[in-house]
């Protein structure tokens, strides 16, 4: 005899526990949760990951995930268009626009390179970016890519391939975090916040 | 413009963040595993939930959550009817099953008397302990309830109503954790678990 007495919420159980972070436990706590809820709620949520899943596709500019060809940000005119941001993924565009400091494009890269992974520039949409290059007026790309040495690495290797081209190539600063202590800021970080230093006036 | 490029991306984060301890990041994480995977996780996880939530109902006789009208325990000759154990949720049904030291039946109250959150005795399943005691040959009832006051009064309340069966009423025994150290327990749990000494032979 298992320990549920139920067929059907041990199945339920079996696919919350896929999920990243969520062991059995913690997936029969929110199968349970489901169960109080009313209908609707269940019939919602089930519908809404198989559409999500089936319906979404990538922007065919940004690569950005997306409900139609060409993405939400990438159609929407009020945006910048001389200015591409890079990214590592989907989770870093919702990162910077929940900031509301940039108002340009993105271009989301799918991943960066690690050769631990087994992942090369070739796996990665910089093809895209290229071609973007000459297809749009862009005039300023800013590398938003991982601080580590992967990403550092997909920064070099982007910036090797762009700095022929006739546009500005920038990369977001790194430095201490505000409201951070400098005694608690590790070395390298604090170096390079010295090393970076700009003007008093500026921000 | 929304932070999400697609809605459909926001739809699930939306519905996903509903669930107890899921906040609007870790809906995003998941419902962006959710895309990774294959196309066949997202419609078997879709469709659990909502298969689950429309079929499921409770036990007519232990008030567990069951696929049928008769639970698999209940209806599983080789348990032992004569001894009944009164819990109030599913969660500590599947508790004690995984300790594997209990093989009679339950009862699941579906709740515990709180009058904080206006729950009385009549909101619990006690009635159908009561119908169950002249309709089965049961010789024990163990109360299985939380060891707070919540739980106490509950057990006392369900005591009073049986004690005039011809039935043996126990109770789950308090005291200290297995592996912990008396200097780290508490003093209530520590006198209740040398007030309920038990000869040294016995476990």
């Amino acid at each position: 005899m298992n320990e549920y007495s139920s067929k059907l919420l041990e199945n339920t159980v079996n696919e919350l526990s896929r999920l990243p972070g969520i062991g059995k436990k913690t997936a029969l706590r929110l199968a349970l949760h489901i169960l109080k809820e009313d209908m609707n709620y269940a019939v919602n949520l089930g519908k809404s990951i198989i559409k999500m899943r089936e319906d979404i596709i990538f922007c065919e500019k940004c690569n950005n995930i997306s409900d139609n060809k060409i993405c939400g940000i990438c159609s929407n005119h009020k945006r910048d268009e001389n200015l591409i941001c890079v990214v590592e993924s989907t989770q870093d565009v919702i990162a910077i626009e929940n900031t509301s400091q940039f108002n340009g494009l993105y271009h989301v890269l799918g991943g960066i390179i690690s050769p631990v992974e087994g992942i090369g520039p070739n796996d990665l949409f910089i093809g895209g970016l290229i071609r973007r290059l000459s297809a749009e007026k862009i005039k300023e790309i800013i590398l938003a890519l991982p601080s580590t040495v992967e990403g550092d690495t997909t920064a070099f290797y982007i910036y090797k391939l762009l700095k022929d081209f006739d546009i500005e190539i920038t990369t977001i600063a790194k430095g201490i975090s505000i409201g951070e202590e400098l005694e608690y800021a590790d070395e390298i970080t604090l170096g390079r916040s010295i090393l970076n230093r700009h003007p008093f006036s500026k921000l």
